[in-house]
């Protein structure tokens, strides 16, 4: 058994639990998944602050994980926060959900679009899609206007949102497939990809393949170069736990 | 048990072998693999003309492969030939070796160097990097001048010319990663990975892994839009075994 | 006297007569014109499956007409398929005509719209734009979303479609001119360039012009590096007669 | 017969005339070339100061061939001075030489590189290569690092340096052909193409055929949007000679 | 007190004053600010053919500038008519308005919006976001529809035009920052940020302290490579008054 | 007197006088320059880990710098750690220090090159210069292969090696400017301008006279859309010092 741990960056314990429960139903059967989220922090991540804040809580949860000897990690934020950060500090491959949706769905699909949340995260989706090569791929990207924790509120309404966003991305943009811009939509997908006749793309799912395909691969984070382990130099303060023992 | 079909696009018995135990070797104990290579074209693929000739056999075998009920197919030439025609007829995904070589490559450096085989083929890569969206994470492009039956003649020249130019590439580029430009290169990269100390990545173990991924979510290549089925037209004289029947 | 090939990638015996009168009607009086279709392929071309198809026809061409000794060659259909492939086939210069319409429509505008034929083939379009260079040339893409032979179905209401497209684009896209999306369109341009008063360009009479320039300027594509002649190996099965002799 | 006025930027009454014979040599038997350069303005261009200079005189002389009916225009020059200012105050088509030679190139190479004269000067093809969008088609700019006048000087050594540039572009660059950046090379591309085996593309010749092509097609400048006629204002002082009469 | 010469590069003396006053609004008070207009040229800039005219003037009044011994200079028309040859004839730094406002826009937003007066001119600033690196940058470009001068003509139609145009700009493109694309807007700029709550940026003072902020640093246009003075050659004719005395 | 915060994101009490220094140079009269330090940190920063340590005494500076009252906020390191979310929580105007040098360095020659201190830092001033727009205006990247602190141990050895970095740049890159890319280098560019004879910029200088210049112009982050202000939520355990009151 390997075990590859996903991390929540925010502290809310539900999303965490959807989250955990996505990777678990896509996980292979001799993959343990280890759910976390940073015991302080954000309780979610709608801008750049939170995604500063959310980092340090990531970063911690990569030395924990490592120390534990997972076998890779994956960071359950759309904005996929710290995740440079964090190669430079694991053994294994980390692996970002933004990042993962958004290559896959480049493989089955000309052009996709993007649904997410609130309309002040598009700027981190537009971003990343420049930074991952992607922006010639991406149709267009489209928000519901509900915070992230609306995806938690029992209420349908997000969920019905995040339809109806799926519905007007493929009518307008010409889009081949829908990548889901939110950890929170992790239960989504499967049903909309059959409701909507496209590959419908949740990033939870597809980093636990990418992660579980390159530990098979035996393909671990450079540590030559631009990703090595960080520099060693005493932290101080509040980052003291980060100083190797 | 899921099958994926491994398709040579050359004719080359030899090489068909050794990318169908690369696959092997890098596929999930319930996944079976199926190598197969065109009856008729051409025995090594080395420019657009080779490609073009391999694109009729590449088709011709995801049609078979696609009658067989297999649950994806890769295409194992570095230059992904055909590759949104396969698509196009496909249930399942397709994915080409050097399309999941770079994608996995940028998972785990931040910029990563080719090595391939007649420098003639550069240009392939070249435009390859840019479909899809990679130029920007290439650190550089290096030819071994031989041809790509050299790979096969055992007398270990190629394979001692990889390992240089992969030597050459870390020293000239400062690349974190080495993506192996030929189908043919498919047994050399654990241990290179193992000898450079950096990850070296073969794209037929590469794909097998991301098709994998592909089926375990259910995502298929999509069908509504850019890819959806060929529009039924009755193809005449060599081409009439793709008329559906 | 010399010749140039007009090479109809489809088998449709109507098409290859309007690109032929068009490109003679482009044609300088020292220009035979050869209009020629494939025997064998696919009637019309609307994805990347029928552009595999008709790469093979126009292959064969281009070795037959470069075995006639025609002075160019030019691949009648929009997609260009096959080019760089009959580029290493041949002696002489070889255009696409989507190449030769981008290229003209650049030098009367600072920006074109392209109006084409079924919406799936606008990615096609796409993908051409990036790789001649000219996406940021291009103001809009419209289809009409009738496929490539009602053009030759003798009701006009394709014509009808390509005039309405046209006007939609300039009115939508602030574009100032045209690119017809489609070989079977070239007997359309010269009157719509009238009728609207902006350059409507269409490219099998561009191609005409473009290979007589470059025969005059007995440019031909470069035989060093990437598009030399494709090197010698048996091909086998039905690709056997691009075997030289 | 058609006239098409070749319009040399600087006042070099050599230079003049070896544009004016490299354009009578690549035009057709029905094509007079009326080859002009200001009266007044820099002897050579070799900056972005020159060039502004230069403009004025191609506007000028735009003006005046315009007034005197001829067919289409060139600008001689490898900076295309004034092109977009031109194509509003023109009739006919426009066309600079450099972009009629990167257009060419295109088409029979992959890639090509650029051959010029003064360091400073290759600030300016780097950003035309831009504008028309071939940076990706060009893999490497070469000066001779002599003044343009040099070419005029009688003792060859410029021309032999040419020679040079381009044999060291073929090395370094793995280009497949070569664009010469100076009107004042438009004598030497014949030869070198013979000598080097590659096509050499002179940009005299190249735009005396776009021009030709694009007055065959009836394809002028387009009058609707960006370059349509200058909006009517009364120009003062030494300007005044461009109000309509 | 260092000055800063302000170069209007139309004729209109009321648009002069405007500018004048918009830049000595801005400056700091040991800056000396000099509005000065060419004597001769064009009375407003809309089009290549304009901003060649204006070039001429801008050139002559850089060199008056540079003998003056002004600090630097600041070309105060949107589309920067004349920058690269400006600061091969200038000493100290030279900016553009549009240069100086796009800049600063990157800083207070991700995304800014650009409204200007006709329609075409919009090219202009598409051809300057390139070339300044900030295509991905701009948001979104909106013409007012009406010539620059109507901005002078009292009856605030203009200005109402453009309070307008700001308001679309924000609602339909999500943009965080708004750039006024003309030197006729400069003060209109302080009175919309305020009312409408996001930065509107006037280039006019953003290049003034642009400018004195190079001043300051002592940062000069580089005089090695490709801004170096222009190449000493003696100028014919109307532009005599160039060469160096 | 306005008060510009200059935030050293390392907790190096050596370099924060270096750069409060290179501050206090630059501004002008009526600026107070308040250089300050994160209490909690990193040393030194050399790869994105240390960075995403940074980021939160960056983020705490400029907390309390706006709750001083602040004009401007600088970020003193040459990867801009935090820039984007510091802007979300700041009041005035935030900039970078590579930010800040690389928009001046674009104003003073057409391309420039960086020299900075580790190989692995390139990454970060390579993915600036792809956000800010700059990767065509960069000549060359140029690392001095010493530690960040080494600026400070008083040897001159870095000092004489960042001279050296400068001279190989010009030399192989064509470039007409420099970038400093450490704000450890603060004091060392006005020598090297003169030493050189071409623009050498430090960015803590450059952003000094950016800040100051978008307050003169009451130009702020705007708050509308994505840099709007953090949502308000509550953050846990070691961030709760965010918390609004």
């Amino acid at each position: 058994m390997r075990c590859i741990q996903v991390i929540n960056p925010n502290t809310s314990q539900a999303m965490t639990e959807t989250i955990g429960a996505a990777a678990r139903a896509a996980a292979a059967p001799d993959t343990d998944i280890l759910a976390v989220c940073p015991a302080e922090g954000a309780p979610s991540i709608e801008g750049h602050f939170d995604e500063a804040i959310a980092t340090i809580g990531v970063l911690e949860q990569v030395k924990a994980g490592r120390e534990q000897g997972v076998a890779g990690h994956i960071i359950a934020c759309f904005g996929d926060p710290g995740l440079l950060a964090a190669r430079e500090l694991a053994r294994g491959p980390v692996v970002g959900i933004a990042e993962a949706a958004m290559h896959m769905a480049t493989m089955v699909a000309t052009r996709f679009s993007v649904v997410t949340t609130l309309p002040r995260t598009l700027v981190i989706a537009r971003h990343l899609l420049r930074q991952y090569g992607f922006s010639d791929h991406c149709a267009g990207l489209h928000a519901i206007d509900l915070p992230v924790l609306a995806l938690e509120d029992g209420s349908g309404l997000a969920q019905r949102k995040v339809y109806e966003g799926c519905v007007n991305a493929l009518k307008q943009d010409g889009c081949g497939a829908i990548v889901l811009g939110c950890g929170g939509m992790a239960d989504l997908a499967r049903n909309l990809t059959r409701e909507l006749g496209v590959p419908v793309i949740d990033g939870v799912s597809a980093a636990v393949k990418m992660v579980e395909s390159l530990v098979a691969l035996e393909l671990s984070t450079s540590k030559q170069g631009d990703l090595a382990w960080p520099r060693l130099k005493p932290l101080s303060g509040r980052f003291q736990f980060f100083n190797q023992e």
